[in-house]
């Protein structure tokens, strides 16, 4: 037990997010008290040792209210109700729903501050849980124009405990933001992978890496996504709407006819303005260590299909001391070979493809 | 030299695909001539040692044309009528415009089957020349009606001595085929990109693993995309107004207002059925042997930022015996760990999860 600051929370619902977080601040040596509508999935939990079931009487200093969007902000109502000393947060990952619920709710709002961490995995569940589900990834604290300090200092030693790295955003900012890099990108990701639902397979079998790059979070759980995009609609649809506005001209220029005396093409000219516009979007994306985008240079290595042969490959990596900014495997049907994608600081690339063809392997 | 089959060939253009074709024809003893409009071009082609300068009177048994789709039906027309004895192929990557051109030249075409290695890399340009370019990668063959079988086992020929992979598929299969995998996803993934232009840093400080998924192929060249684009314009049209479609469905689906009386938001059950879709969509990809479809079962492990720890971490795979089938790295902005996703057979997860937690590693 510790002697100041934080030293217990009730986590209701315990899902992924909340079993997980109960591991991580059980780990800490946080007291947790778990609440769910369901009994199994908090049988669960506890038995997983995310903590122990809440008691009639027990004073939590933090409630996190880890349920679906849709019910998080009567839930977070309700729990500033309840525990009239505590702070009270949330985790839905939208916000300007959950904190007008909130307010509607006629609770004390000055000790509820929203957030958002940015974890997840494709399972859910208590079993699920994991207490590094939230090392290293963003966690967005987002406070209103009444919530106090106190509550926002709490909310930091959560973040602070469970190896999270805290961002401040107000609920408006966050919901646009996470419409643009998260919801919109499922969605398109979705709509692409669909127009494969009746594709001949002969064309399927040519499937490549930017095919599988641009669907693979296509995969996500239907159910999940439609509470979360339905809570925000608004910034969601105004997003998609200038998507369609450019698919219009796009279209539009393929299907113009090639204009008299013109020596380029209206359709060729089209694709390259929307492939120009696509450069720069992407050029935008921070690098690894979300500080200014970086450049790095790409290096291609064939590696056979064995086990062991992409460990060898990064062992000698290391031997020569050279880090691996990014990477990502590339395999082709019916081969015997797979390709490595190495990015790597441009200084680095040179000495590495240098020492890597040296220890025989092909850097094509 | 050999004694039957293969043994010279005309490279028409020496930029990357055939600057590679000609160093991988090269190093399988086939004499390469070499033909291009830039003399820069060629001397580099040459002195890379693709082959060498075509001279007067040459009789090359195969002429491969590797121009940018837009001159490459002339130059086969041309090349036909050139070498009255010679098969010709070539390497674009839409191939009904190419028939189509070849066929009003007036030339001989049962001694013309066009071909479309699926390999390139990013950068582009003889200098980025490679002789594995092609090794691996499917190259599909799309025979006409009147291509005779001589053609077709000559350019199976060279597939086999560049370790290509071949599939056969007629012009307008192969159209629409690399509409749907390869055309259709570019542009998906810069229309998604090109939203990010105008984005809050604050937003894009966000990016997760799926953003950057989903708009990596969004890099692209647009003058290289804008003349094969705008030559399959009709069946890239028709894939993006289905599209269209499907987007229209979803933002009306999004501005609807909540129907009285029903328990399921209309906005979620739209969201939930597009999601669906994409999910039927992206299970059709094939596996990575270009089989049937295989699941694989994911393994998180968490990796310190560190030159030679992915290394230990494969190495360590390669002494337990286990095969990955797939892997990407993801990181988190501020993070000094990142978090390899490793894509085993089902069978493999749990001995590995195991044995990597008993060797210390982190398993989320």
């Amino acid at each position: 037990m510790k002697d100041d600051g934080l030293q217990s929370v009730l986590i209701i619902g315990t899902g992924l997010l909340g079993a997980s977080l109960g591991l991580a601040l059980s780990a800490a040596h946080i007291r947790c008290y778990l609440q769910d509508s369901s009994p199994t999935a908090l049988a669960l939990a506890r038995d997983m040792g995310a903590g122990t079931e809440l008691f009639e009487g027990a004073q939590p200093q933090l409630v996190v209210v880890c349920v679906p969007p849709d019910v998080a902000g009567t839930c977070v109502g309700a729990a500033l109700k309840a525990y009239p000393h505590a702070v009270v947060t949330d985790v839905a990952s939208v916000k300007q729903t959950v904190l007008q619920e909130v307010q509607e709710s006629g609770a004390d709002t000055s000790r509820y501050v929203g957030s958002h961490p940015m974890a997840g995995r494709e399972r859910s569940g208590p079993d699920a849980a994991d207490r590094d589900l939230f090392t290293g990834r963003p966690w967005i604290v987002v406070p209103h124009e009444k919530t106090d300090g106190r509550a926002k200092k709490m909310v930091q030693e959560v973040i602070d405990l469970v190896g999270a790295v805290a961002r401040e955003l107000d609920a408006s900012e966050h919901d646009r933001a996470v419409a643009l890099v998260s919801h919109v990108p499922q969605l398109a990701a979705s709509l692409l992978a669909a127009r494969l639902e009746g594709a001949d397979p002969a064309a399927l079998s040519l499937a490549g890496q930017g095919l599988r790059d641009t669907t693979r979070i296509a995969r996500s759980n239907p159910a999940l996504w439609a509470a979360i995009i339905s809570a925000n609609s608004a910034a969601v649809a105004g997003v998609l709407e200038q998507l369609r506005a450019d698919l219009d001209y796009l279209i539009e220029g393929l299907q113009a006819e090639k204009p008299a005396g013109l020596d380029v093409p209206g359709r060729a000219r089209t694709v390259a303005t929307v492939v120009s516009s696509g450069n720069a979007g992407v050029d935008r994306i921070p690098g690894k260590h979300g500080g200014a985008p970086k450049r790095y240079t790409e290096l291609s290595v064939l590696v056979p299909d064995e086990p062991g042969e992409l460990g060898r490959l990064f062992s000698e990596m290391g031997e020569e001391n050279i880090n691996l900014e990014d990477l990502s495997l590339e395999h082709s049907a019916g081969a015997a070979l797979g390709i490595a994608r190495l990015q790597v600081l441009p200084a680095n690339a040179t000495p590495l493809a240098r020492a890597l063809t040296k220890r025989g392997w092909q850097v094509v």
